[in-house]
């Protein structure tokens, strides 16, 4: 069945084929089929005894053990701190399953008692409010498909010497979930906001204390306490039973375990907004304050650890997303970024989310450079590593979003270069 | 805190009050807030030791364990056939874990290695073929966000008298996911489709060999060979390694654990659209092939199981869906039909999807009869009951899909009535 369909037409060098390939049918696959007998076709062992039983709760196969969270790194001298990542080169669509999204804990999972917990809003209020979480779950309630990424995400990259791992072990830090809860701007309208109130800070009820300074204004554009992630509960690892979320900004301002929320006229200066997740430059000045989460994207499949088979059509697949909004395009190269085709965006293109491209190639065996370059609705176009690395400083290693390169050996193998 | 804003207006009959309390900001709830010296807010003990470890696969919290799976009922005389249920009202948004998707097994969950699984295409084509799951992976793929419901789901609702349960025991066999594969049209094109060929029957690898006749039409429409079910390979209670996805038809025609597809004239009246997945009337004579789902909807909260507090301000929430495409318009009543009010719908109104609605009522304490009432983008309204049972035969449960409604007693609690 090789090469079916010779005669699609590249649109970019190096074998990139017309993203319509993936838009509509017509697509001949690479892949050696087998011709069958299929009337003869045999009884599969498992076909002939009854399956296992239902459940309460299902789990995934035995045979996808290999897919789970990596890098679980707790710090040193430490229990519980740390991060884990997901991995995204296992994965398909947007969604990323609950058990999989990343982790990034500053002192573990504390093990939160819902019906003990509350969230205390106070500071520049009319009235201090304490709620608990059914007086919250009373409150209306809305659900957005969004993405969180930590700002540390793809720190790696500032390394003099491209890091060798793989797409989750460089880019895991970011996940998506469908999130659902209350709009803190119904409750701060409960509390009556005082007018000199301008920021507020947020705490988290683990043992770090995990506080961050959040403009008033973005709160009261889309900041939701968040109850559910995905349809159920948040888990543990995500703030259960209560966290604040900040769409498209960096993650660890989306505060877990939430149980403050204190109006101040300016910024409080927390340990975690100026000794971490501030961007240092190699002027010796540090930028505190920078939120938004850049367009970015990443080739998942093919990605170092998932090798090529024989040269012929492969679908080059991945995830871009922006703190600004939309995706509006995504582009891919197969020659290092001399020439660029448009990748084919999946069905749901969603604000502040990872949205999925695909787009096909014909790999003749050559060496390759595969890279993905976004674009996001305001008009943002992903920068290259030269760009992002521009005046920082050698250890400032936050907010990198710069074009990734993986690089095709002879023999299918694929690594992170600097290209 | 109770009833800050009492003049909101009502729109309809005992207590509904206008949707936009839920689009914008300005809603009082009627909850109990506790006033806060937040200075003076104490550390709960979680707060004063480090929590617990990252973790390669995570799991929900020790405080969420009643959310489950219900109605986990094994066939008398059968190992793993039966059925199990997504414990809706415990549930928020649209996407359902993986873990609480809805099982309907007919011997049970086969234990498949993907290394040997095949699918193969064959009868009339071009030429038969065999595709194991790398062979899949390499052709394009797409996903998408959609509801999968049995065709047996609200069957207990045929009863001559209403049968009391939650939400979930009621309504359960319904959930959405974000399902991912490969175009089943591609495929097809792949194998060559003769002429003649108007229908195909597709087998799975359980030991019932659960097998269906679909439409060519359907196929070649928007069928897929789902391989990613949320983000991750499918569980093997959803069909691992792969399985037929049928969007917005009834839920056993979308084959799990696919093996064979094989291109026929008309349908096989197999086992499964014949002694059952059929729908009789009182007539004596069966309808055998009433695919797509009708437009329904149902309120999971508050439902049976999840009483009410005292008299105030409550979020009314549920889910509707339609095999016909888009969720428009969702009605709610609290007066058992006499008026209806206009829910709001959630951000993602997705074709053949669950939508999320949801809107404000203000109990004052007496009986009361809580209904919903979709209308998808077709124009279908959602039926009464009554409508849905005329004409069937007294054990004809498939493709219940009328108007539920809960009363709601003056201790606050909820049952399942026809009214």
């Amino acid at each position: 069945m090789t090469e079916t369909k010779p005669d699609l037409p590249p649109v970019a060098g190096n074998g990139l084929l017309d993203r319509r390939l993936f838009l509509q049918g017509g697509a001949g696959a690479g892949v050696v089929l087998m011709t069958a007998r299929a009337s003869a076709q045999e009884r599969d062992p498992w076909m002939k005894m009854p399956g296992a039983a239902l459940s309460e709760s299902g789990a995934p196969s035995l045979f996808e053990e290999h897919v789970k969270r990596v890098n679980v790194a707790p710090r040193i001298g430490t229990t519980g701190s740390g991060s884990s990542r997901t991995p995204l080169e296992y994965l398909d669509g947007i969604i990323t399953p609950s058990r999989l999204h990343f982790e990034r804990h500053h002192s573990g999972i504390p093990a939160i008692d819902p019906g003990k917990h509350r969230l205390v809003i106070h500071g520049l209020v009319d009235r201090a409010l304490a709620f608990d979480i059914e007086s919250l779950a009373r409150y209306p309630t809305v659900s957005r498909i969004q993405f969180l990424e930590c700002s540390g995400n793809s720190g790696g990259m500032v390394a003099a010497q491209p890091m060798q791992g793989s797409a989750s072990q460089i880019h895991g830090l970011v996940s998506a979930s469908e999130w659902g809860g209350v709009s803190l701007r119904e409750l701060l309208d409960e509390a009556g906001v005082k007018p000199e109130a301008k920021w507020l800070i947020a705490d988290g009820a683990d043992a770090a204390t995990m506080s961050r300074s959040v403009p008033l204004d973005k709160v009261l554009d889309d900041a939701i306490i968040a109850l559910y992630q995905n349809g159920e509960r948040l888990r543990p690892s995500n703030g259960y039973p209560m966290r604040l979320f900040l769409p498209g900004w960096e993650g660890n301002m989306s505060v877990k375990w939430l149980r403050s929320i204190r109006l101040t006229e300016g910024p409080s200066m927390t340990k975690d907004e100026t000794s971490k997740y501030s961007d240092l430059a190699d002027t010796g000045i540090a930028t505190l304050f920078s939120f938004p989460m850049g367009v970015k994207s990443v080739i998942t499949s093919p990605s170092p650890g998932l090798a090529l088979g024989p040269p012929g059509l492969y679908q080059v697949s991945g995830i871009a997303w922006s703190g600004a909004g939309k995706i509006r395009r995504v582009e891919v190269s197969a020659d290092g970024g001399k020439s660029w085709a448009d990748a084919a965006l999946d069905r749901h293109v969603l604000p502040k989310c990872l949205t999925r491209f695909r787009t096909a190639w014909r790999w003749d065996g050559g060496p390759a450079v595969l890279k993905s370059r976004a674009t996001d609705e305001s008009g943002a176009v992903q920068p290259t590593r030269d760009v992002v690395m521009a005046g920082r400083a050698s250890n400032s290693f936050y907010h990198y979003n710069g074009i990734q390169a993986w690089a095709v050996s002879e023999e299918g193998h694929l690594n992170n270069v600097y290209a």
